[in-house]
């Protein structure tokens, strides 16, 4: 068994508990510091990415500030930085090395824009490039595949939005999820055995709208750095504008459909796929989606839709270390990959 | 031999010139009549949010303008739309009638802002909905899978960058555009041959950086329609995050890498591939590129790199066809789907 990757997916209610103690006020101070702003734009790469990608929903929804994923190759390689007039300008990686999301960060400060780095390490080139820094405190991250790392960014956005929302109702829902999180692992000691059913997939799907659109980017790429398998992940809507074409009988299709608003247009297509033929498998709290999964991933009920991306992903992390082992695999170590990837 | 997809393929010089031609005049009023803004904020899925995403670099790198993917169940599942200060507001759809895109844009005329669609139907739910309408004067397209129709897409939103860039040197690069597809069109004839070698391939991966991140997301995007092969799409850097790990002995990469800003670093990641046992695909029109192929989709030279997204699609196009005949799947009819897609 994978010692680090169990021990850090297992840390994962206190790296929590933890961050919401170290940083709540500190988030508190910054959003009654920045300047106003039009939309935010968000540099960040790989499992950082789909941090990047649940705060485009929590941003929006819950303080109305449109997101932009950056393009950091307009900055680094064409060197046509685009105007950052009225953004604010944000970096998240956990190493904070990566040469690529800082040079974003640099140019928002460059055009007198504020700045903010979301990063596990608070000396890292990219805490010193911003304005602002909230540090995830989450510990070295010593596994390649990152996992409390992943939830830490979550919550820290969690965090931002609910002093944006004002709501303390939010902030009290949110120092709910390390008890949230201690629950869910509590249910998958049952993914173990479950995993051996997929030694010999080699390619499946994930889907999730809204809210866990980032969880299902991000389980596809933790099932591909630990376990090689080539994971897709989409929308369910974009999914039926064309990648639907590939299901085929047997086809592993993985749904991130916790109870929610979006549960009812999950619940459709998982039928469809259903009839179509596809192996469901399922992360919800819902009994009726439940039913429809070969292998369910279990959530924990009464979750907020909006914070249910940081319980979503824990079972299929814990899905994929187990993947990784019955394929021979070491999660510890994927191959082609070091800790800290440095992009431009 | 598909009939509809090979003339809607071939068609693509004829459309070009006709869109530049009867639309040029208009985007230029459209420009001048836009207020300003800060941003652009654009709703679309499939293959018009490819397009998108060339705009993400098109209009940053020529006007400075960042670029903003909607999110569409902000609007109409979670009724959450987000503040849209400062935003042009831009819907793009090959039948405008998908009500997920048309709320956006009516969003956006609701909150005062500018709206612009881009539709290839002028009469269509999108089209009322906006201020400005762009018609993509591609004629019908009878085959589910779009060619022409993205094509004229990039095309539009490069009429656009030209427009708000001023120098009339770019828009006589464009007009050059149906000659270089014309000249694309003519080196494909030993794509149908060389399709044959990928017929039982389950599984690839696609890799474009900058200007042409668009063109792999929009390759993927029809090997899965038309061949239902599992195809993941990156940008190089992305791709050295996390996924890389997927690399195995004979994997099938294929690399969109024409001469630009960008080749270096996809040179460098082609070297890596290349080491790892990967069998590499390269479009591209650098002999020192084409050199680490196995299989080459050539391109034509001296296009300059912000163009080179309209042209790199075509031998792609023309391999993805050949290989859903190589398959025995018919490419005008792809299981699962239907031409117009409308998705809440």
């Amino acid at each position: 068994m994978s010692v680090l990757l169990d021990e850090e997916i297992r840390s994962q209610p206190d790296v929590l508990a933890g961050l919401i103690a170290q940083e709540g006020a500190r988030v508190r101070r910054i959003v009654a510091d920045l300047p106003p702003f039009a939309y935010a734009l968000i540099a960040a790469r790989g499992t950082s990415d789909h941090a990047a990608t649940y705060a485009k929903y929590a941003w929006a929804a819950l303080t109305g500030h449109p997101v932009a994923l950056a393009t950091p190759a307009l900055h680094t390689l064409y060197h046509t930085p685009p105007r950052l007039d009225e953004a604010l300008v944000v970096g998240i990686s956990q190493s904070g090395q990566s040469p690529d999301i800082v040079a974003v960060v640099e140019e928002g400060k460059r055009q007198g824009r504020p700045t903010l780095a979301i990063t596990n390490d608070g000396s890292s080139p990219l805490a010193a490039a911003a304005d602002h820094v909230i540090e995830l405190h989450a510990g070295v991250e010593r596994s390649v595949a990152a996992t409390k790392t992943y939830t830490a960014q979550l919550a820290t956005i969690a965090l931002l939005a609910a002093a944006w929302h004002g709501q303390p109702e939010r902030w009290t829902e949110l120092e709910r999820m390390p008890d949230v999180l201690s629950a869910v692992l509590g249910g998958v000691d049952d993914l173990a055995q479950q995993a051996e059913r997929y030694r010999y997939m080699e390619h499946c799907v994930l889907i999730g709208r809204g809210y866990n659109y980032a969880t299902a980017l991000e389980l596809a790429l933790k099932l591909k750095e630990l376990t090689y398998v080539m994971a897709s992940a989409y929308s369910s809507a974009d999914f039926r504008h064309g990648p639907i074409a590939t299901i085929a009988d047997g086809m592993p299709v993985l749904l991130i459909m916790p109870q929610g608003a979006v549960f009812s247009d999950m619940l459709q297509l998982a039928q469809d796929l259903q009839m179509q033929g596809a192996e469901l498998l399922v992360a919800s709290d819902v009994a009726e989606a439940q039913a429809l999964a070969t292998t369910v991933l279990p959530l924990p009920p009464a979750v907020p839709e909006w914070l249910s991306p940081i319980a979503a992903i824990v079972p299929g992390q814990v899905l994929a270390m187990n993947l990784a082992r019955a394929k021979g695999v070491d999660p510890d170590r994927p191959r082609g990959l070091q800790k800290v990837t440095r992009t431009v």
